[in-house]
């Protein structure tokens, strides 16, 4: 058992399986950067305050850096025998200058800590996704660069509607990432970092000297945000809406991978066969030598329930909660841990596996010999150029395609006699002009085709 | 069976059963006057596309904005026999005015008329919820004025921690709807009002005309709201991404209710016995005579589970659907309604029970004889004022609590002699001093108490 | 305003909003049928304990079995006034027989009816459910029975794995639909039918007289089920487990359902082209006149995310609750009825969809060219005949089906002395009687393929 | 990069990042032993077929033997590099034996070898978790028998509402865990262990080789549970139900122990203060010394978030599935490990914390003085003892206490004159009969109050 931030009234000692079971230092010492920052400042305004000299601050600012020199470089390892990550540090701390560090904890709650910790790791990851989105983004528009005036096949309801671009394709998912960057980048805006908020009610400590020591050390840290105020601890301390919100954009982005990864195992199958994937992102099997299985989407696909259930949990532990802090709130990092790791190797593979796939240009071509493709630009043709009503010209056309089927006879070897059974103004000659990719893409006037704002940070 | 928007190229009449289970109008009626917009925006564009003649148009506008009169007044009924809302409004118009009604349907898919729909629901409902917290939030806010200089007891794991404001706890409360209606604002300003994205890749008229059309309704509408530009057609058809953003806000605005409705619950057992809550929101029992129930509040926690099911039921349905439109999107809408308007009252009716709430003073200061709510403030003093290090502070009055509780004594009728056995600095007239709810209250600097900037609207 | 079964103490009235916002008699008069039983036994029970006369239990009991008789017919209409379906039937029986009505709900509690309404439609829906399975496995089987000897291609990574015959296909189904039979059926017979539990404690009334009067009542109804005793009232007053495992094993079904639409949908596609579907279950577009959509599919594995929504919400209410009753109970009824009716619609409609599903057979035997499918037949027969160690025969036929993608040779067509370079027992007169559906099925050993047990009933 | 069971058509090499993305050995090695199993029965049946020589097989099962007794005695580290346990071990094998372990994997595959390994983990932690449930519920009963006649109060709506005993109290937690119990059992009876299912078809083995080495090994293993005959191989691999299931029971378990949680939260406020919980598992606060926390009761309650995320995530990674096997369901095993760890742990401590719960008898009592507690008896009475039809007691009584509140007046200080003036039959003497906790609790005659049947295993 470890040193304990507490513990002045008990007289038992803490049972060993709850010790285990309440421990949270094997997932918290991912927020260790962030506590040392608390501290930090903690203890610039507990100088500031005269409740250290200048010297005692100065000796454990030291200290203080010289951890965070240590997590920085990755070389941090947390003690799996401290209750958390709070209790860890200063224990370090304790080890470097003894007695001292029992002041460092001085009018402070880990209540305040924890929320403070949380809402900088939300912003550093919210930021780092936001990049990683972006370069997925750009992978799939450069991908569209590339694909130059490739067709390829429109779906809905999972049945062939219309021609479309490859590019235009493309650029739908462009616009998608696009979106969730604007996701991420308003939650980090909306972040309100503070400190201060004691256990629940705020501490002696001025919020002046408070807001002057995290301004400083912003400003030491090179970081652009600006401090908040803290206007009340009870709020402070009762809240992880960021935390709820955070997760619910993973699992939007999540949801668009998901889709993304149903896509393109449709179009990799040996009946679409639209795609080649990138060999080394997929695997083979144990019993059947054959299969090359889409295994990366697969799991992209799949992992959908570790994303929502993710935020379920968050939202389940939080639902009734009395205010203000509740010790169910410490079951709140595992979900965002989970979930930030989780999409973050998601997006980063799905980059790389973007660039990999390689449209089977030949197979799209025999789809497009698909002559049902064309059967809203009949349509569209008829009301915009031959003044037909549109339910007339939509019937018309349906029943041609009908006849098509069930007589195995294709439209475009139709004559002009044929064709007026089913509308007087149908002609061989505009149907041949109609009836090819080009024209089904540049018939769409309604369409601005924008670059997506995609921009690498 | 109703006339349908489709049906050329079918042989078999639709299933009756099945023709029951896929119908949408039960529903999606609440969407009638987004989807009249959409018609009017629609038949202007086609004019100026020379699709329809200005006496076409005019007379078909003169029709929709008749529907639309009776929408706004509340005697729309649909027709249960319609497949949806889209094929009733057809209808409806073809009765007035015969063939000419086929061409309203001209180069348009209601794949692009119900994201249209939804969208403009959303906005909407976004800004009408956005009130209605206000709202909340401010009967929160005058309460707090009302209550002026009253104590109130804070706590965390539902134990009593520390002495705070009535005000202030009213006011964590106010922070918390003010940034409900910061998520409600931002959300609505994101939405992206668009039309003309056909079935999946636009149509045959001309992007200037369908934005001349759109800014020209809203001047005529007096919509402050600017119009988007739709740059791809696939992703406007494939995305619900708003209504799963929208499902989120809910939620957390729901989690919100559900811990006030906690916490009221609480302060309302015979037990804590701190608010007199309003008998008109309360209920009996049919067998026990004496009891006055938390009803409401009950009904309002319970909820939680409505609205995370909803959330959970869109998420679910979008997981893994390939682009663009599938027919499982239909599915959008009875989550989205019944999350708006369950929400919608609960946050009504809270704000008049909010109000009828009464602090039961005397109660109140009865608790407040609680020593122990004052331990933070003695170790704080020690560390403040006397210079002890918080740890060996914190250990002092950890221990003084235990000597009291085990001799029933209380700390205020300790002498210095006794108080010394603790720590030579604690004296019995400082603690005489510090022991008082002021005193509790004023010790805390750190926090700025501002009034929580919700106005109405 | 009705009258309500509670109110001696209140000196308010009870708000209007929250009148309406409280009531559940819009839907709860589902339960109608089960709380008329619960009248009548509770009824038997007060007569037998001198509580009623013998004219009096006798003219109740005829009143309450004429509403019966009603709601039997379908001609029970609720009254929206009422608060719940326990009032209606109060102030039903009041009309009737005044005065005496108001001893019906002596030494009862709505507490103890709604558990016991809600068990018996669980008891009764599980059953119904029950059958619409089974119908749904033995159409399933049926088909497979129709289908000979017809060959079909098994999927593994949604990518072809080996050749199966279509009725092993079929028969999946046909074992998952069994299993959820049984579930059902375990579920039904765990369900514990108890009364008396009064508000939370018990009544005054004995077991015994229960007991005897619940027991006649089965019979004269005819109700193949035993009744149990009541041990602890606190527990069955608290319980909506049975809810939750209900709306589990829904789930369970709804997934099912999810996937085996996922199956048809991807088989009905232009590209896979195995099913025809059955015309009068699919839908046509309002823009694109040659779709044939699969909506009811669509639709199916969309409703996934209302059902799970369902188990979700019910799960999100229980959570912490403290016992017994609360009035957050109230709400297991929308999702409980929503799972129920929802998932008895998809049900009773795919029994009808699989009988109009058509194989293509001509599109199937073209698939089955793709020697691939063969791959892991000609592996297996390394290992089992010619002593080939089994990886070494997994790499052979990995070569050699890169080889022939490669080089664009179909196996069947390389000689001896090719396939001597891939291993040297590796014979083209071996292949041949290998590689074909007959084989790839008949060698298959460790299966019993025996009929799945669905009995209609 | 270690050794793969698959690869001979690959050209490239796997990708680095994806290679760790797609690994499962970091969670599935604890399947180590049931995959063991696997490779024992697997290797008997290949010698029964004669694939293996006898003396080829007893070679590999000594060599699998020796690796399960390191696994059973905790010694085994999985090997990071490995992609999964399957892998894993055949390495190992490989490393003994050489050569032969590559005929180890003749006609397996790894999708029959997951499916059977999970349902075996499933079934043993079923059993496991049974026995830790008992264990909870015995520890509740055995608090029952030592408390003797102690009272206490039942609550509905969190408001107070009768008088029971303390004993009726945990005999409510005893039934609820007894079901609990009767669901494990139930889930474990029904799993089918089966063998031989192959990719997705069967094997070239014979079943009743399978069979036989099964049973064998279950002779040989001691253990108690009868073999299955593998019907569907197709039915067999697809299947994830089982997880669906457990994870069902063990939601519903979860969801009982955050009511529990709840409960004892409440008892132990300050405020109701029925409970003093037992110190070694309640922690401190770092800021406020007097805390004494129930963190225990409130991390149980957060749990639930987790465990309910946990069925969400498997729900939804199955939903929509095409059958048979897909990469998605390995993310079956995470939901499914912390699920059954995290309420083995809390079930664990949980019966720890029940043992050293203590009733504060002096609270209850000066609690039961309320006499609002007595209004159901004092409306029985009325009813069984003097006729009055039931709504009238129900009224009268609620008029009592409305009196009794309004002028702060105990009901027992009534005398005959003032309760005549509610009721010509109320007469002071029976109520002070009636007023008694012994008395509200013998009047209860509906109840059997057996006790509950917890059995050691």
């Amino acid at each position: 058992m470890s040193k304990k931030l507490w513990g002045g009234r008990f007289k038992k000692k803490i049972d060993k399986d709850f010790e285990e079971f309440s421990k949270s230092v094997q997932y918290d010492y991912k927020l260790a950067e962030y506590d040392i920052y608390h501290s930090i400042i903690h203890v610039s305004t507990l100088a500031a305050s005269k409740i250290l000299t200048p010297q005692e601050a100065q000796k454990l600012i030291s200290v203080l850096s010289g951890i965070l020199k240590e997590i920085r470089a990755g070389k941090f390892k947390y003690d799996p025998a401290c209750e958390d990550i709070h209790s860890d540090i200063q224990n370090r701390v304790e080890k470097k200058v003894g007695e001292l560090a029992l002041k460092l904890h001085s009018l402070r709650s880990r209540n305040d800590q924890i929320v403070f910790d949380e809402k900088w790791y939300c912003l550093d990851q919210g930021i780092d996704i936001g990049k990683i989105v972006t370069a997925l983004g750009i992978a799939v528009v450069e991908k569209a660069a590339k694909s130059g005036k490739d067709f390829f096949i429109g779906y809905t309801h999972t049945q062939r509607a219309q021609i479309i671009s490859f590019s235009d394709y493309l650029y739908a998912w462009a616009e998608i990432f696009l979106k969730d960057c604007k996701r991420l980048n308003d939650f980090c805006e909306g972040l309100e970092l503070v400190i201060g908020a004691g256990a629940l009610t705020g501490t002696a400590l001025k919020k002046e000297a408070y807001q002057k020591a995290a301004e400083q050390f912003l400003r030491a840290d090179k970081i652009k945000k600006s401090w908040s105020v803290l206007n009340n601890a009870l709020f402070t301390i009762s809240d992880r809406d960021f935390i709820v919100e955070f997760l619910s954009i993973l699992s939007l982005i999540q949801m668009h991978l998901s889709r993304m990864a149903e896509d393109f195992i449709l179009y990799s199958t040996k009946e679409f066969d639209f795609f080649d994937l990138p060999e080394e992102f997929c695997t083979g099997s144990s019993l059947m030598p054959h299969k090359k299985n889409p295994d990366f989407l697969e799991l992209v696909r799949g992992l959908t329930g570790k994303i929502y259930g993710n935020l379920m949990a968050i939202l389940t532990t939080m639902k009734g909660l009395p205010l203000t802090y509740n010790r169910d709130m410490q079951l709140d990092k595992e979900p965002l841990f989970s979930s930030v790791e989780t999409v973050k190797e998601e997006l980063k593979i799905m980059a790389k596996f973007v660039k990999g796939i390689k449209l089977k240009k030949e197979n799209i071509k025999e789809a497009l010999k698909d002559e049902q493709l064309y059967a809203t630009e009949i349509a569209e043709f008829l009301v915009t150029k031959k003044k037909v009503a549109f339910k007339e010209a939509h019937d018309v056309v349906g029943k041609l395609i009908r006849y098509s089927e069930d007589k195995k006879k294709k439209i475009e070897d139709m004559d002009d006699l044929v064709l007026k059974t089913f509308h007087p103004v149908l002609k061989a000659g505009d149907l041949k002009k109609i009836m090819t990719p080009k024209y089904a893409i540049d018939s769409k006037k309604s369409v601005s085709r924008a670059l997506p704002k995609l921009k690498k940070k």
